[in-house]
């Protein structure tokens, strides 16, 4: 339930056309709800202004649609991270609105369109194909946080003319998120040719001494370009999340 | 040389008012210009809206006041970040406008009072005493980049009310900067707060498993709370650079 | 053979309800006992009020059962951990008395309803839903070494709100355990609220830099709440041993 | 302010002794008090039976003499950890009641004698002659906190016997306290002889693949005695507090 | 073909048993022989009085087999480490003499009985059961390389009567080699009883912060004692190769 | 397309022999082409003198059959590297020309043979017998940049002899490739006894405190022979590239 | 004494200019030569080309002082690298002819001039102004090794037009050596403009999670251009000794 | 009171030489003895036939002085290791008999002349120049424990005919101890040249990349030669003392 929803529910206390009890029991579980293995936090998208997101890793395909069958009560949009596809299959068949996104093994559940609340565009670069995954959980996120949306993949510094040949994108863009394993360089690049922030997200794309990821993180925290801030390995979903609290106006 | 004065030169130019040898000579060094033992960007004020800013650790006084120099022929605002107080002293006293702020290491340098550009204000939260040099350095920083800026510190959460006796500042700041050392649990919790940005920064306060502020940074990068972006240890500047890079207009 | 029942054997012998002889073979085994692959460690419950629990991770079914066989002649409670369902189906078919915690990857087989001994109660806290198997393995070991034991799951930080609704459950605990993953904020918060020992089991819950919960294990060791000490990651049997250890009479 | 004065106070203004004027006064800085470069939590030893400690590391003396005037017209006992005998000749000089105990880097002060509190012994064992200053601030902590305090040093595990001269003290210990650098191994070793809680303390004592405390501090973690709690790096104020928490009635 | 051999060989040369051609052919592949993917160091048995052990993991069973086949053209004893059940039937029914001993994981192959020629006893210690397999290495290596071997299983510091008890075998050692896994201080234990030098093998038993045998084999090579040396982790072969060496006449 | 292709295709439009819209229609796509999940590189082989090689690691047999469809109508080699038989299987049959190399993971494809354009010959050495992997990937990646390619494998430190027996292909070589896993000691070894450059190649063949090669990588970057420069662990294909880009003319 | 020397010897003794028995004394210390505290490897440049280089480093001047003393008898050049001004005072008064480079903190000692042996032109790039020490000792060392060398500092990612401003002598060099800190992400840039090798040096420049230079190497060695090889951090002068390797006809 | 000694003491009873009460005094502190800060093991002479030696960093010259007195009461020989020449300066004054080895930071004090009771010649190499501090320690510690001992220097495998021009010495040694800091390859090209058992000991010679000596010790523990055992970083003592507990009788 978010701002504009719950006062929509007071108002119609106010003028009667909500009983007192009705708006009662709807409230009840604002705070949060108890269901044995989960607290959920309704109250996030009333503080937050968006409901707390299902991280699907470790989580039964069961215990995943029960949180999402109390979210929905309240929620228009949920969203579920890391879900691979066998998972994805036992729980979108039970959700008619479900779509299952194999390529960033996120399942998306909307009841009603999304209106724009965004004021500008978030760019999301991958510097390889290998970090495709994790750029399209941060772009399927930010787009359902209700933002305008752009992608450009594969455009490391290894051939870094296919970076420049896309200058006019990233130099309109309110806010750009760059995910990029290896060596993680292509943040500072990027972050060097534009004054909005770029949001960097490492990918445990490598082998050897790329460390799961870490030798990409802790370059793009050595970044010498200054407007860059850092999620954590593959952590595309907070890429896009903290790119659209950015965005918001 | 920013965006603004580059526009009128041009139109002095245009208007008769400058000659183009004039112009020609002072856009010669737009791009970079070489002394030696720097190759000073002059373009970023015009890419990025803000100039380059001096790392002053492991510069001699010498080679910060010769790029200090070169640097404000052309700017209106000049960081110095790093410099203890014995170096500070050989510098200062060769510019009158130089101020030397010990509490954050830094100096700064203003030719003309700085607008607020930002569009709302940058609050900066501690959880220690020990935190509020690499505070105050994102402070000043946010500052000299036309942000309005607050301050609390010693709010740890170890005491969780003192926090909470700073509601309001918390949920009416465009963006929140946490400096924290030890666990870094303070960005979490102030995160699980707002829905706006927050920036945290990790700082070496601490010992043992503190590992000079590695365990502060992983747990930042590991936050429960999505609306997280992190930067390096001790980097109060990247901080504050890019809190001002999400809260300009 | 606790305290009491070596006693009780001896008074038999004074009394002549027991043979010399008898008792002596029963007090053979009482130092420790060789059965090849092991040797096993009767003297513990004497000397620790609570017999050696067995580590199921890396023994076979067999092995395991040919353990609980010996420590059954002479223990009322004996526990296994970390042991998975296909494992577990293999061994307590054999015991009638043994019964499979699957949420917990316990056994438990007990002889005789077991006293309540400690002096207060024990409350075990997890911070998320995927934290819950570590914080039951902690609730299990605690309750079957005689203590009145309660559990609130997923209060993690990022929605602190949840976890100040418990404040009463809190505030009046003899010992707490803290079950978290990810940064491992939640036992600073928790023992910034109380005077009593806070027991930190760190869990291998996240990804990238949550290094499988060193993270969460370092922030702990970090904790700028004072009464906080630690046990191994996902140990949730330790943290339930050493709160069982101060919360005996 | 601890819970009895609080009540006295309370009592006084109830019986007419106290003007509400002057209670109020006293009471105003109860929740904290902002010293600029300190937010002081007054209210900890109301809630926690113990005063805030201050941390003496990256403080100035002019700071810590501030933070203890302040501390000091509330509380009765304050504590200053990891203090060098140079900063201490400042500080003591100002406070006629403030001793500085140089094996242990810390300055005590304390108004009224402090009765005991504490329900048992706790006794304080060092493997080695290097391990004392560690050992000497967990004993000095524990003592101030009310607590009867023993200590045996340098019984290592190279030559065990001296440790099993000492078994009636390590038997009849409420809590132990081990304080032990290099491989790390007495925690274990002493945990194996009793039923009650062992809090280990790892020191930095050692070099090369010591890691400055990391390998004691992970032996700790991996005790196979399951009674064996951890505490930071050197962290000897850290083992006392919590040894006092456990040893409270 | 080792020392004995090869003299025999020059012997029968020089007495007319031997024709110069056939022991050409014999000493040819002294040196070293390739066969494709692997350059087979017969001379090792001359230099080192001991054959080159097969180490059989990341090796296919044809592998194995083919350079079993050139090795006993020309030794008594061969030795493959590290081969798991499958494999090892894949071989062993290709050499009649070839023996699989699981709880080992290693493959023995002996022509004619070997005899004693260490000076001493070898004595193999365990501290827990899981440790056997690592023990069992040692044991069969130390074995076949001619010495006499005792061994003693799950003897671990938590319960340390029960090394005590085997004070006599561990005093009349020659050498003792110590297998242990999570906090590695049983060497420490040991050694401190005894003169003779001690192999302490770490091994990968644990979970958490033990990082597969580092936290053992860190505080092994810190050893309180000073007869004490370390050999890598999990190499129960290399640490019965060593002990063999210190053994010899 | 390389550099001698472009310059034909230009003498043939030159002299009427293309056609201005089919050389425009060829060189369309030289910069680099988009297909969706990758942007390819063709501008690469003007550039650097061989085309871009697909990393075949984490891609589908699809997608690299895609990327080679467009890769082979510019260039005459294609390699893939990191593709196992399974994956390998579903991808040469669609390739008359590919040849799948089992023992070095690898895809070769080549339309027309390849001259000989390095100026002397590489040798590739192995420290062991499972480092072979590696190296194969050297000596293929060597060889289809043009290049006269020698090998010598499993000639490790622990019998130096079998080195020095190949003294002369050694001091004869141009460049020198160094697999080698475990202590890493081979590159020091060898690049001591010539002055043409070592490229050292850290294979993580071993076990316990290898760290999966990271021990072998550390080795080579310390090596006491000045000649010595390295690369990632297990990465045959870049020490078989730098060593071709050396030895080109 | 290098080749050329060698045979000038032997020619003089052929030819009778030389006694056998000058010539003997001559050659006795061709191998090496003992002076108590090194084994000097005169024989070095013999098989290298080039004589050991003096590592200053924790050698007293007094040692250093004979060493150089022993090898000027046979060489004509001697580097010493990592010497510090202070002692670097009490070693060039003693040789009219060393040179002290403060920069790079290197001595050079020359006795002819050094003829270019180096084929082509090795360009040395820096990152920022921080890395100019490692450069210049990078730059030093090849020149002396007989080399056209260039030199471009300050160039970073951060304004990568610098970089391209400087593209004909990039890709005009023999070899290029590029130092780089924080990031680590020149080399990869720099490479992918060029065929030719490039050698990556990380220097120690950053903090925080630059970890004394480690963040770069490990970025150097997942560089997504394949023509890159990487020295050990900070090592400017395995840098130029391996390029030269590479540059020598 | 070595064993020799004792007997000597109580025959003297035996035969009324010695009075019991004169032999009771002697004896009474044989177990171990109180000094305040420290616990002295007298008895570790009878048990491991070689008294304790004084670790001397971190303790006083005041501490270490007192520890010597009364030690020097009971025995013949006392090593103090790691005392700077400052401190040794101020102890070595007081005893007439004491010697401080600045090449090895030792303080030896020897009452009579030491008998060689070591079976064989212990070796001991260096790689470099400056391991020779490590070397130093361990020769002084294995010539004072009694045994024949013989050095080389400098020996490193970059010019490996160096070693190889040693090979007698290496080969007739009963143990050889090998020293040496960057890779920390001399032990395995050292151990596959003899039978015999090879004590490395890893120095923290190196920069960057070697970690204070880790990866030298890393690459020793992964040796490819099996009669290597380590012991740890810079430990020359503890080299020298496994070494003759070897060597021993």
């Amino acid at each position: 339930m978010n701002s504009d929803a719950l006062k929509k529910l007071l108002e119609q206390v106010a003028d009667g056309h909500a009983s007192v009890d009705d708006a009662a029991a709807t409230l009840k579980h604002i705070a949060f709800q108890d269901i044995d293995y989960a607290t959920i936090d309704h109250h996030r998208s009333l503080r937050k202004g968006f409901p707390e997101v299902i991280f699907g890793e470790g989580k039964t395909a069961d215990q995943i649609t029960g949180i999402m069958d109390k979210m929905l009560e309240q929620e228009n949009v949920v969203l579920v991270t890391r879900v691979d596809k066998e998972k994805a299959d036992k729980i979108i068949y039970r959700f008619s609105n479900a779509v299952y996104h194999e390529d960033a093994d996120m399942i998306v559940h909307v009841k009603e369109e999304i209106p724009i609340t965004g004021k500008g565009t978030i760019l999301v670069l991958s510097a390889g194909t290998s970090d495709i995954r994790v750029a399209k959980e941060a772009f399927l996120t930010a787009k359902y946080m209700g933002n305008t949306v752009q992608s450009i993949f594969d455009v490391g510094v290894a051939g870094i003319h296919r970076l420049f040949s896309h200058k006019d994108p990233i130099e309109n863009a309110s806010v750009i998120i760059v995910a990029a394993g290896m060596e993680g360089a292509l943040p500072s690049v990027v972050a060097g040719m534009v004054s909005r922030p770029v949001i960097a997200v490492p990918t445990s794309v490598g082998y050897g001494a790329s460390f799961g990821g870490l030798t990409a993180l802790f370059a793009m925290l050595n970044s010498c370009s200054s407007n860059v801030a850092v999620v954590n390995i593959d952590n595309g979903f907070g890429a896009g999340y903290v790119a659209s609290a950015i965005n918001r106006k």
